[in-house]
């Protein structure tokens, strides 16, 4: 890993004051910050090679196809998947939501189907299955993670032979439970061996090595923004096989083969899944953001997350007045939550903000159904990358004092 | 307008060299170039304010929250419609999919209700109604507009009292006939005063001036990148009272209210429709793009498109081994396609960009029903944006004359 210095010329609002603070930016798990050189990337391509995609023989359009395919390449590297299995979304959210619809569409499930999630998910990988379900009359069933923490065996006994699909995070937004997903769809597999299985990556393809073809997942979704990338631009990772069989979700241009008002046949792999022009802004910055995580290594980004979290487990327990949520041991990575005693988390976040410039989240972190689980409607939500430091959670526990002294 | 070295400062593309000779861009439809300011905005937007919107009070979230909000109330100025009721989505084909989805999921059509299309629109206004009435099992109908010219009093015959959702172009993205949708839309509630219109306002927005509550159309997309914007940043304006009927299309976090596995509420205006992360990179640079077009004008950007668009059908028709396409005359704008005798339109396209430098579009331009009224599978087409002057189609015309002693 890099110095702190080094980061600041990396990434430029490591260098702000933030109220008289130098910047400690913990909120990792709602968004990165930006290297300068994924926005140099994204100006050289949108200033002197942007044309539109695909479509046509002039140079400029023969270079954004470059681009945009080179970064697809990027990505399927990345996760040891092939190219055409790499759909480009506008973010995790969208890539769920394809899935569900698509899925729901393509009559993939039969009536008797069930649909498995659990109360630990980020509403992106809850909300899509619920609504979806509802509109086209399929069954879900929820797992409940006693006092919010998901155990593999207990999670087991709700598959059943009627289990058809299962989605799951393989890191928790809100505890950062890391879910031994490996494990986990080996054992789901030996159950019942068709049972589609769709992991939310959004913080784990971030944060450790992901080897999709090793994971043995059906789909895979994660968004940019959360790992060093720009906004708008996320992607569904899927097995060909169920690809091939989904119907399109988003249907328009690019995603077509032939086109009559007798009816429409659609495009090969990926294109058929990205119907109108594609983010390729997005893209180029996204594969420039996977370079810098590739030179600094997975490994070491998830061996530095784990040692950090671990210190800062060692040092928020040692605040007793914190209630810490999630299993607060070797399994947690790059994410705490907490509250302090009596007060409202919002007002701990503000007030960190204010006297500290330490910026930490805080709210129910789209996972209200895990609060449900916790007793409460709030936490707040400290999140590492790989810029964060052992130095950032001491000022966190200093700035927390303050706070309690305040507040208390 | 500015002067081509004014242009060149503005958009670094104009300065590229293409096969040796000066870039004359030429396919402005498909996607516009870049201007610096635009990428600077994104830049000091994503390097110095990023964070995630919304959810948290730190100060760099409530930075990223008032940039993106300050974008949402640029555009809903440009069009002039209110705040909540802009979305932003990453394109018109999203957008337009948006209203499709969640029209047949809202139970807004009853069973004798008809949708109603025309074989003039771009596949992302044509499959989308296609595919998502065969989903939900909705009727749809299609005006043929003979000879690929749509008629406005023939289009008005097909009006029926089960006439209940219209969706049409504002600006043909193949021949450039400027649809007069005012009037139409007027003509329209004379008929039936409940017919949901929905406009595509892809080229159209870009290209004219454009007020929502003067067109009292009920819907409206566009993209960002035909507008100087980035990629994946698109637009859907839509009448309060129908975005209120209407249940949401992708869901997630940020556009709920309540969430357990009973069921979930959704959030207000314009949330309700903006599950996930935005991508806010996109709707700065969507901001900035509209500022500067704003600067320039859109009556005058009108003026100067329709001024050029005039100059170059003279000049092509003066060339006797073109057939174009397309109305050719004053209701014009922006838009020509044509082919070259015996040609194929790709070879002129490629043969163009070999020897010239000048980068024209060719194919079926996502609008294949289109192509089936001229007789064509694909066609030439060339398109202007206000960095286009006078002595681009003298080139263009050049150009086309030195591919037809080569080709013909």
């Amino acid at each position: 890993m890099l110095s702190s210095k080094e980061y600041e010329e990396i990434f430029p609002a490591l260098k702000r004051k933030i109220n008289g603070h130098k910047l400690v930016y913990l909120d990792n798990a709602a968004t990165t910050l930006r290297p300068k050189e994924v926005m140099d990337a994204v100006n050289e391509y949108s200033l002197n090679h942007h044309s539109n995609v695909h479509r046509s023989t002039h140079t400029l359009a023969a270079e954004a196809t470059q681009y945009y395919e080179d970064a697809r390449s990027e990505v399927a590297n990345f996760i040891n998947a092939e190219a055409e299995e790499v759909i480009f979304t506008k973010g995790a959210t969208e890539s769920l939501n394809l899935i569900a619809y698509s899925v729901a569409v393509s009559n993939i499930l039969q009536s008797d189907d069930e649909i498995l999630i659990s109360t630990i998910e980020h509403h992106a990988n809850f909300v899509p299955w619920q609504q979806i379900a509802k509109i086209f009359n399929l069954k879900i069933k929820y797992y409940p993670a006693k006092s919010g923490i998901f155990d593999l065996s207990d999670f087991l006994k709700h598959i059943t032979n009627k289990t058809r699909l299962v989605s799951i995070t393989a890191l928790s937004n809100v505890t950062g439970q890391l879910i031994p997903v490996n494990t986990l769809i080996k054992q789901i597999r030996n159950i019942r061996q068709d049972v589609i299985i769709v992991v939310d990556g959004a913080q784990a393809v971030p944060h450790l090595p992901i080897d999709v073809k090793k994971m043995d997942c059906d789909f895979i979704a994660f968004s940019g923004h959360k790992m060093l990338g720009p906004t708008g631009i996320g992607v569904l990772y899927g097995k060909r096989k169920y690809l091939n069989m989904m119907t399109p979700f988003l249907f328009g241009g690019e995603m077509i083969d032939k086109v009559s008002t007798d009816g429409t046949t659609f495009n090969v792999l990926p294109y058929k899944f990205e119907a109108g022009t594609p983010n390729v802004d997005g893209a180029v910055g996204l594969a420039k953001a996977i370079e810098i995580l590739e030179s600094i290594g997975m490994d070491n980004i998830q061996e530095h997350d784990k040692q950090l979290t671990s210190y800062a487990l060692k040092k928020l327990k040692e605040l007793d007045f914190l209630e810490i949520f999630g299993p607060q041991d070797e399994t947690q990575q790059s994410i705490i939550s907490f509250n302090m005693k009596g007060v409202h988390p919002h007002d701990v976040a503000h007030m960190l903000n204010d006297l500290t410039g330490i910026a930490i989240r805080s709210g129910h972190h789209c996972a209200q159904p895990l609060m449900k689980e916790f007793g409460t409607t709030a936490t707040c939500r400290v999140s590492f990358y790989l810029y964060n430091e052992e130095e950032d959670v001491d000022k966190l526990c200093e700035g927390l004092k303050k706070v309690w002294e305040w507040l208390k």
